[in-house]
């Protein structure tokens, strides 16, 4: 056997890639709440005052004494008189005497001596001045407190906090204009190979265009990642040494695309070696499509190369680049599924080799049961039209022979 | 019974949003590549060209006419002379003669006269002239040939197809620089209520800071809309009919916030009829929380008044705007779950009233048993501290009256 020695398990090459990817390099900057969409929080948020800051009426109804309306039914009803009505976005001053109530709406003051608001619903109408309370009410029923929704103080946010539509809600309601945020990761993107031209080339006979920096970039991106593209060196070492080390200077990741074939394997070896200790984690693991990848670090920055075939480049991402990005990110772990995932059935027989991972990409489609099935797309592995046609992708274990036609499979989706 | 009138039930309120949602506009706009990232494709993408433009080889190894190899096996290998080396990046203009065999690398161009590669794995070498080959291979064997991945004038994309990288890659590698787009949905938010003042601004007593409108742009940006704040307007006649016409005018959605609490809402009500006809399809939805929601058309455009509360307002957006959104970019519907799910145990009682759909924040946490643990996060329903320690929620649909401690449940995740 000649070829590729060293090739590992993709469980070993996950167990490698967890011990060795590097922390979160803990840049941080100020942006502004409108900007500060899907940012990382990077340090914890105390709240500068109470929410809500008074108590106030989660339902459109009447605030009253909650013990003027004890033991209230349909047939013994409660009259209260309306003595006030609490006026949208005024403080009242007053609140009403003992067995009247003041009209309120969602989101109104409570008057001061009431502790609770009987809903509308739980109402009948006597005259414009009296109301029949149907039903009781206990202190606190049908409002909000002061501080309830948050403390003065309180931790609002913690680092590593994801800031979803929510998160900024609430900062906007406490007044917090700007957040500290962890720094976008840098990915730097290199093509590699004598037969690349760039994708607005016209490429002579025998070269072909850049696809994979695009799609690198995008990948990258629909990650959260910041992607800057520097260019397509050819083979030669000082050519890429040079590239690599700009790279890794300006980067806290790097992708080397099509620097793991044969052609520029060795030049790619040799030059990730040369950017220092601990080097070359691991190059080739047991998977179909993505086997002949390059993990590496220098010091503590990531050197990924990924293979030229789009998707073999597409699984190698998904499985170790992307986690990689995540954790440099400095996302807390949320102990969630990474992946968005769909249950199918299989639409056909799938065969496979034991001792090795396969990546079988799917398309998915409503079958008349209802049922969603899973149609596996196949295709020589350098065809990116596979990919376009495909959904998201199913895993065949190492250990497993094959999948039968009509099993349940679980399709991870694309981004 | 006093209270809102005309509730229909969720199912009833999505029928008539599907009855009448306006389909895309169909303003098209044409975006350079690096910059389509999850627009959606306008109109079909013809292919330039043949994918690939030669026949490529898909392994390392050696180009070779299969019937070369033919019978041949470990025991009885077949000998070829190593008479060339296809250089990646050039065109070979001549080929192997019969017999012998071209070294080739992953992405070579066939040289003429061959028809398959012999991986190298199943080479083994006798000197640096010759190899035994020990597996035959059939003619096509590790090669992709012209036209394989895309033929010319072939349907590259369809007019409704998202743009993921995968995509981005195939438009680069035929070389199209340029792509026809829907434009990006425009989102005009207003926010309304006498009680509201902007988020960064300080509230005089009485008032509260405006945390919806951040809050609803997020949403919108990720659901790959444009939002447009066109301001807080209190509870006057005029001004509200002013902002809801000029957003009509210059956005494709509007969404009001808060137009629907009692102070304002017979006001909101009344504005939006003045829009024209089919005018409001319907306001009040059986489903807690959320349910004083306005849903409405004027000619083509849809207005949706969302609840006050951040909480209410979440769920009306990921239940009524998403999917029109979705509509309105113009992406084809793929017929798969809208919704990212994880299946969870859920870990208490909960309780529901039968006629209404409930949806109850979830709190996802791994269990020391390693399956995932669904908790319900409980707390008023103004409390937007609720959803940011939610990341996602259940529903209990209109006919259940709850559900029981460790059944399994479906959790929808917040993008």
């Amino acid at each position: 056997m000649l070829g590729r020695t060293n090739i590992v398990s993709l469980a070993e090459a996950l167990r490698l890639l967890r011990k060795h990817q590097p922390p979160c390099p803990g840049r941080v900057v100020s942006v502004p709440l409108e900007e500060a969409l899907n940012r990382v929080c990077a340090k914890d948020i105390l709240s500068p005052e109470d929410l809500p800051p008074y108590p106030r009426s989660t339902m459109d109804g009447y605030a009253v004494r909650a013990r003027d309306t004890f033991g209230a039914s349909e047939g013994l009803p409660a009259y209260l008189e309306i003595s006030g009505e609490v006026q949208m976005g005024e403080y009242p001053e007053t609140g009403p005497s003992p067995g009247t109530c003041h009209t309120i709406a969602t989101g109104g003051i409570l008057p001061p001596g009431t502790d609770g608001v009987v809903m509308l619903e739980h109402t009948v109408t006597v005259d414009g001045q009296m109301i029949e309370v149907v039903k009781p009410v206990a202190a606190g029923d049908n409002i909000i407190n002061t501080g309830d929704d948050i403390r003065k103080d309180g931790v609002l946010l913690s680092q590593g906090q994801l800031l979803r539509p929510q998160e900024l809600g609430l900062l906007a309601g406490l007044g917090i204009e700007n957040v500290i945020v962890f720094g976008i990761v840098r990915v730097g993107i290199i093509s590699t190979g004598d037969e690349i031209v760039s994708f607005n080339e016209s490429p002579p006979p025998g070269k072909i265009r850049d696809m994979n920096a695009i799609n690198l970039a995008a990948l990258v991106r629909n990650a959260n990642g910041r992607p800057h593209f520097h260019g397509i060196t050819h083979d030669d070492e000082q050519d890429l040494t040079d590239m690599v080390s700009e790279a890794l200077a300006a980067n806290d990741l790097v992708l080397l695309s099509g620097s793991s074939s044969v052609g520029t394997r060795d030049l790619g070896e040799r030059v990730i070696e040369k950017m220092g200790p601990p080097g070359i984690l691991l190059h080739g693991v047991a998977i179909r499509p993505g086997k002949p990848v390059i993990i590496a670090r220098a010091a503590d920055r990531m050197i990924f190369g990924l293979p030229g075939h789009p998707v073999s480049a597409a699984v190698a991402f998904d499985l170790f680049v992307k986690p990689v990005l995540k954790q440099l990110s400095g996302l807390a772990s949320d102990g969630l599924p990474e992946y968005r995932t769909v249950d199918a059935s299989l639409m056909r027989n799938l065969n496979s080799t034991s001792g090795r991972t396969d990546f079988i990409r799917i398309r998915l489609e409503k079958q008349d049961s209802g049922e969603i099935g899973a149609i596996p797309v196949l295709g020589k592995s350098g065809a990116l039209s596979t990919m376009v046609k495909a959904q998201g992708y199913l895993i065949i274990e190492e250990h497993q022979q094959g999948l039968r036609e009509g099993e349940m499979v679980e399709v991870r989706l694309f981004d």
